[in-house]
């Protein structure tokens, strides 16, 4: 590993090492989070519902009520009501 | 374009330039659509939710509503609930 | 449709219809571009490279050229070397 | 929280809260992974093939040679040789 056109070989090795590394340990919690909701769903949850509840706790409570009804709004307007309102 | 290993470059090249009119195609399109949601939002619309109502129409009605009444429960038994209920 | 708290029902339903048009569209497209694909696969083609070949494609020959001979001497550093340097 | 329409509202808690605390150590990483590129780009790497280097070393060393030497057909059938070869 000599002749690398000026290239610090060790250090690009140890940047890919360590990167492969940390993709690694994501991948395993990405794996985590997929069976918690195959755990979930096993347990009678509906996992997509579940996805977006989860999405949903991620905005502030004042944002996600006034997406909500600017939503209800643009629906109401289309024609799209559900039958509970 | 004689020795390319066996390949028929011409029909390769064919093949090429069909995917590339067909993807300048989509991407004129794809420019149209934000274009679309730009004068939306120039008229007063909120592109976000715009963009969701637009999600939600693909699905059909009952489906759409029966994942709003799971959201519900969802978000009412994580004491999510919005002002409005 | 008269109660939509202000909204104007008709221009926001004439935005969405054209959206769902262009997306409509843009479908056809994407259908018509995996049909090319399908094609060339089965005149023998490799999909996946060929797909890699229309995305080089879009870069300028020097920026290309410049991008592979950094790829080079990083697998070179690293040994990943091919056997048909 | 006792009328939840029969969902049972503390494992429903559970899930969520397993899953965002997941999520959370995720984006740590991908946060850590992302600080790895910038520290590797501050020592003069390039960033962009650095990542593809990683995704190359995912594939096994056959296969990465093989679907280059597809690439390279292909290339060359295109005209799109680079001055190396």
């Amino acid at each position: 590993m000599t002749d690398t056109g000026g290239i610090a070989s060790d250090q690009l090795r140890a940047f890919v090492e360590r990167i492969e590394r940390l993709e690694e340990e994501k991948k395993v919690l990405a794996d985590d989070i997929k069976d918690v909701y195959a755990e979930a769903k096993g347990n009678g949850f509906d996992a997509k519902i579940l996805r977006k509840v989860v999405m949903l706790r991620k905005k502030k409570p004042h944002e996600r009520e006034e997406e909500e009804s600017i939503l209800d709004l643009y629906k109401h307007a289309l024609g799209m009501d559900s039958g509970r309102e």
